[in-house]
């Protein structure tokens, strides 16, 4: 067994070549330039790694799960395209959005042809399970679809508690986590009582994901994290850090930060007010804490499984911790 | 037997009825909203029937055909979904469009969950032959959105043969057709010569289809249509009348199209004109000519099948031919 950040890099450069490879065809180009500019985009691949790792634990080859592993990364591709339409985003990794380098209509299109694309790759998977982990996969798009539409919806609402931000987080995020992960262990034929287990594992991480990716807007490197800070704010998003201000923040804070976030248009000045406020009530702190505790339950949660694979799922949850992008 | 048309009758309401129950949730509703307007929104269900009557002819009957049919019918919807908004569509069916009556974030988003929920139904379906009605449905997805890329790009394009426009309909309106034919085959565990025959039918009739729609918008009845008439020019597309055009019309005729078809916004005096031109060179007549021919193939095609419930498919061409919406 390689050591983690071997076998990631390994996964992952495996992941990029398979992934820049799946589309054969060149015509339409109206449809097929922009879907594999998306797929040739990078990204982590966490979501793919994941699942491989997950097969791994449960016995099974990379060259059984890869396939599967393909789908779920191009079914996030298309959340991507068609969350960034809707979230006005120009950039994402560095690299111009779908609808920003094309038009709006191309990235609608080519979102949908993604999903087409994942359930193709996903169908490939060599398995006697293979209509379950249709039905996982397929749960997830359903799910992601409702996260999403909480978020565009909670943007309106300026009474949105902790609750509602891990149920939208949950869907949004954690749950092509947790489907990744699900679709492994279905793809190693993992009983009852394991799946039970990996799926917590899967939602755990999945929520720390999200919160760690609310913390990076507002506490990373804006050349390390590949988009605009503050990205969040200027969109009004009900973020892990917004969420936790509505119910800490004293009055004359707290209609400060109403105030901002029911601005369309965010002045710099009033973006900086937010984010001094942010620390003022340490919510960096907060985040890195309630991180850091999702980690390592989620960690506690592998403890049955006596594989030595094992120590890559711990790994990658402690990446996720950690990671600066 | 009943009479076909008591028997459409019967099989469009029973698929009425299961649409309008699918969506179970509430929440969330900016989501749930427009995806049960859509569902309600009526339309012929063509596509749903064509998938039962083709089972029921290989003899399997309708309640185990029934959630493969829903599924086909939501995924027409999604597709209708994101075509109104690239198409600027106001109207359809006498109902705003969910980018008209929401917005185009609610509308991207209603598209997608669609497929998810078209994907859920299809998932039902009791048959040994499951992962290839999915494989099936899964490359309509694909095809569909070539199809309508090929549409999007051929607006911008004025040397559009009709090869060119035969590829295009055949992917965009002709597949999902065809390939709600064959899913009925495959539940009736139909022989690869059936298949061959069947699938042959659905391309004629998918063909015959869309012609007859580019006719409807030419020569149909406004409110029969349930929609604007003339809405094809007004967005250039290219239809079986334009490309037909392009290689009938004298040379200044075929300036006037080019230049209409140019304008970005057209007055309905240039709308007329083109009508007028169109029926000068007697394009309806040669439409429904064509519309015809095709349907009397795909009835010649039906041949070798002997089972009674074939005369439903020969019924279901000449409506084809004959519908006035």
């Amino acid at each position: 067994m390689k050591i983690f950040e071997e076998e990631y890099g390994y996964l992952k450069s495996l992941l990029d070549k398979e992934i820049t490879k799946v589309i054969k065809k060149t015509e339409p180009k109206l449809l097929y330039d922009p879907s594999k500019y998306i797929l040739a985009s990078g990204g982590k691949r966490i979501r793919g790694v994941l699942l491989m790792m997950t097969a791994r634990m449960f016995g099974v080859d990379y060259k059984t799960s890869i396939h599967a592993a393909v789908g779920v990364e191009i079914l996030h591709l298309f959340t991507l395209v068609h969350d960034d339409i809707m979230d006005h985003a120009d950039s994402r990794r560095g690299f111009q959005t779908v609808h920003k380098k094309w038009d709006e209509n191309v990235a609608i299109l080519t979102g949908d042809i993604l999903i087409g694309i994942a359930f193709e790759n996903l169908l490939k998977t060599k398995t006697d399970n293979l209509t379950d982990i249709i039905r996982i996969f397929n749960n997830a798009i359903i799910e992601v679809c409702e996260g999403q539409a909480y978020d565009k919806d909670f943007e309106k609402k300026d009474n949105i508690t902790l609750d509602d931000y891990y149920l939208m987080i949950e869907k949004k995020t954690g749950k092509l986590i947790e489907s990744s992960i699900l679709i492994g262990a279905e793809i190693g034929n993992a009983g009852k009582a394991e799946i039970k287990s990996i799926k917590n594992y899967g939602t755990l991480i999945g929520k720390a994901f999200q919160i760690k990716d609310d913390f990076l807007d507002i506490a990373g490197n804006e050349n390390e994290i590949g988009k605009k800070k503050y990205g969040d704010i200027y969109e009004s998003k009900r973020t892990y850090f917004y969420c936790n201000a509505l119910h800490s923040f004293n009055r004359s804070d707290s209609a400060v930060l109403r105030k901002v976030y029911n601005e369309d248009k965010k002045e710099t000045a009033d973006i900086n007010i937010i984010v001094e406020l942010y620390n003022k009530y340490n919510l960096p702190f907060l985040a890195k804490k309630e991180i850091t505790a999702l980690i390592n339950k989620s960690i506690t949660v592998l403890k049955p499984f006596k594989s030595e694979y094992k120590t890559h799922l711990e790994n990658i949850a402690n990446v996720i911790g950690k990671r600066k992008h």
